[in-house]
């Protein structure tokens, strides 16, 4: 069987994922609150809709990719939303970065009507998007996530099961503090070394051959900001929201996040101070103005 | 010319670094306070000296390695110390992990005797020590250091030129400040994930295929914590003192480190709570046990 | 007007309360899930009723006592609450500490059935209740809380005005945010001065006459935990509480928050080690045992 | 016997100080690098020495008001300094607030030969010093402190006797530990509640009668930050540095202070953006312009 798939939430992330659906043979119906990429995605052959509802009464598989939570819960469980329109066997994918308890209740409500439901956030930003070369996590039964295996992959490139719903989640969410405290420790590290007298070309070269090696040295600071370029990447203002999935979770958990909790409220200052629509790595410039030093390649 | 070696300082680290040299064909003149590696080393064939002073007397390269800067300190400028007994173009490298400052003082006082000095600090434990795959960040002129690889790749496979004197321990230790942090926030990570349910092979994979990546969490954990095996690599004192250089070097600089500051005193109650002798990921073992979890594979 | 006064949620807290309002004269409805507070009540001269409806429509000013937001929600807004059995002109007064952002969208959506609400938590424990000695801060319309102050006055000693809905809560989440962290500041400073050798009575004689002195270290640590009593006095869980509504309200209002962030890891640390249910005060003994020292007079 | 007094830095602190002893009757022997000052006090009656040696041949008792460790143990252990031309049975007195660690070795030193010493630490700023209503806090041998302690309070009000060598500087720097967290965790506080939308006068009224009432509130911000007044004071570079002998303290104890170590980075910060001459408060003016409000009254 082939599946028809519903499409909900066709912004920045949205549309080109949608975009690549249509390339890789699907028929696709598509809803927004806002219009105008639905008509750029009839053009390629979608059928709009005007409800998440209507989305849902013709589709298959519905896909969510939405802001937040509320969002989300809206779409999915409010008036004239999904659950109201959904077929039998159908499946939802939500592929928005929400906080795993929500997308926890929501499954959950939706296992009560007998619909099965995917959390399937993304990474890779709009670059990754557009490109179909997105890292998906996915969180929820086995052969449902089978079942959907090649329309993740008409989007993705890495795509790793995780466990029963809300898993996709909470991966995404742990990767990304992770990320985010790695950028932070990063920057004191290679400011402290900079100002103290270090080439950082030498700085880099040593500790990415050494213990300090990271990812996010490699592709957020050697890639971009060594060369001046602070625009995302990931926005700090993301990473901020993120970071703040991850305190909200380890709340519900009761597992303390010293370093995590200081991290997210850094990265509110960094919000704060006006930068949250730069690269996370913005940090590194912040440092670079108050020691009066160049942290640049 | 072929150099004849000092060496003072041979413990744990110093005994393997020094039998790497006589392998390599060098002749050594040997010191410790403690004299038993000493026989030792007679039988592979050095010269046992019974002071700093009388070890560079009859050297043209001494290298120092030892606990810390006032060892340090008082084996070259002290009493009966190096700088007592140094010909006329000798070099004197000391490998010890200390604090860039005085590193830097020792180095202008030695050059004010005409008395060239690099500083060669050193990863890779004593594991690193015995295989002679230590990787070594030299701080100095560079001549000398060329003057040195020889004696260095004796030691050693990724040699680093740092820059001028002082640079081979501002590298290091920033290094191993990242390295440091790495731990305690892929600590925190790992521990939210597994106690919000997702498995940690799960975890890790993931994450160790994306943004979050880091060498810390691939070596220390994956290939030790992950399998209960806390035993050194990297003993969590030395992080802390490491990270104490750190501290120190962001004072004498004026360089905050925010996320620093807190990792320090992280370590600072880990070695409190009596870990100390533990590898720095003994951090994970400390969250199973406060969550009741289990971070394995 | 002598108001008839609802009483909903009569637990630890709310029971005390209720029977200072009835020795204080007034007539009282009550309502609490668990019945046995309330045969208490009846035998003082409430009358039990069996729904936060059926409270209000007796009623002209109906108070609510509960742990948390969702339980005030459901009490006022939900099925059976009191927004349903609301006769004209009364009030609610919800005591709770609550988040200041859901108590301020349950008094809009009450103002929009022309209901009058004031959010008013108290601070001073069992005891303060017990003895009619709290302390209350109000937020709502001011003419609402002078009407209501004869009622507060029934309850507690320093009634605070504190402007419009929601900031009753705040300003009290504000004050226990701070004394939150000048308990865990005290303990840091006084278990480093006891350890590096000066005694207690000392450093708390020449602190609390010095720009160090707070009411905290006076009262929970001076009066308390000084003699080796951690019980509560505030417990560590609701100290962790509070401090997570601080956190919740700075990522509302994107203020960063970094010596509270990390504050409320630590209270998390706290309670993750099994100590919630002891006064906040606490983390001294913690540091005793850490440190093996003595903390006490 | 009236004692002859030997007074080394005469600079803001120590020249008021000086002359506060010479009011007091007491005949004084001076010096400092800096000749200056020293024309003032030889008006009102001292003479004038040309190094610490010569003060110290002079006087019963030395008094020692320096800048920092370093300074301190250059006049009293160095060439020309006071333990070359001490006399019997004299006295050391040092009231700079230098490093407890430094400050017992000089003393254990001065021990050998048979000199007692005090530390003397003080507090209230240069306006305390006119004013002599300084608060001392004094470490030494009980019967020395006796012997002095008419001298103290020719300086001061408040004259704390701490213990042993080293107790006085402990007890002074954890004093200022705690003040300098209560403003940062004040700020943190109070502009998070301004932002929320309460009045600073309501916040600062229920807080300074609440648990979360501390001095450093009503001292340097109700007195000074809110009407805009953010000179010194308590300059944050002295708060960023008392806290630096704090944390060095905590390294050489082991005790863990991580709320200290945040603290202490978030004063570098600030005094790496250029406030380290403002009043520590100034904190409160950076928040105001982060969030764009007033923490006035």
């Amino acid at each position: 069987m082939e599946e028809i798939i519903g499409f909900i939430g066709t912004g920045t992330m949205g549309k080109p994922m949608a975009l690549n659906l249509i390339k890789a043979g699907y028929q696709l119906n598509v809803y927004d609150v806002n219009p105008m990429p639905l008509e750029e995605l009839k053009i390629k052959g979608a059928t709009i809709c005007l409800s998440s509802k209507e989305v849902a009464s013709k589709s298959n598989v519905i896909i969510t990719m939405l802001p937040n939570s509320e969002d989300v819960e809206k779409a999915i469980l409010g008036e004239n939303g999904v659950a109201e329109g959904a077929n039998k066997d159908c499946v939802v994918i939500d592929m928005s970065t929400i906080d795993p308890i929500s997308s926890r209740k929501i499954s959950n409500n939706l296992s009560k009507r007998n619909i099965k439901m995917l959390d399937a956030p993304v990474s890779g930003g709009s670059w990754g998007a557009a490109s179909g070369t997105l890292a998906i996590m996915v969180g929820g039964e086995e052969d449902v996530f089978e079942r959907c295996l090649k329309i993740f992959q008409g989007m993705g490139k890495k795509i790793f099961y995780c466990g029963p719903n809300g898993n996709g989640e909470i991966v995404k969410i742990m990767n990304n503090l992770l990320a985010g405290i790695n950028i932070l420790a990063t920057g004191e590290a290679l400011s402290l070394g900079v100002k103290a007298g270090v080439n950082i070309k030498v700085l880099y070269d040593v500790i990415n051959a050494s213990s300090g090696q990271n990812f996010a040295m490699q592709n957020y600071c050697a890639n971009k900001a060594f060369k001046g370029d602070y625009e995302p990447g990931f926005m700090a203002s993301l990473m901020y929201k993120d970071m703040g999935l991850a305190m909200a979770l380890a709340k519900n958990e009761g597992v303390p996040l010293l370093i995590g909790g200081l991290g997210h409220q850094m990265y509110s200052n960094i919000v704060a101070a006006g930068f949250g629509k730069k690269d996370m790595s913005i940090f590194l410039k912040i440092l670079e103005e108050l020691k009066n030093i160049k942290i640049r390649f």
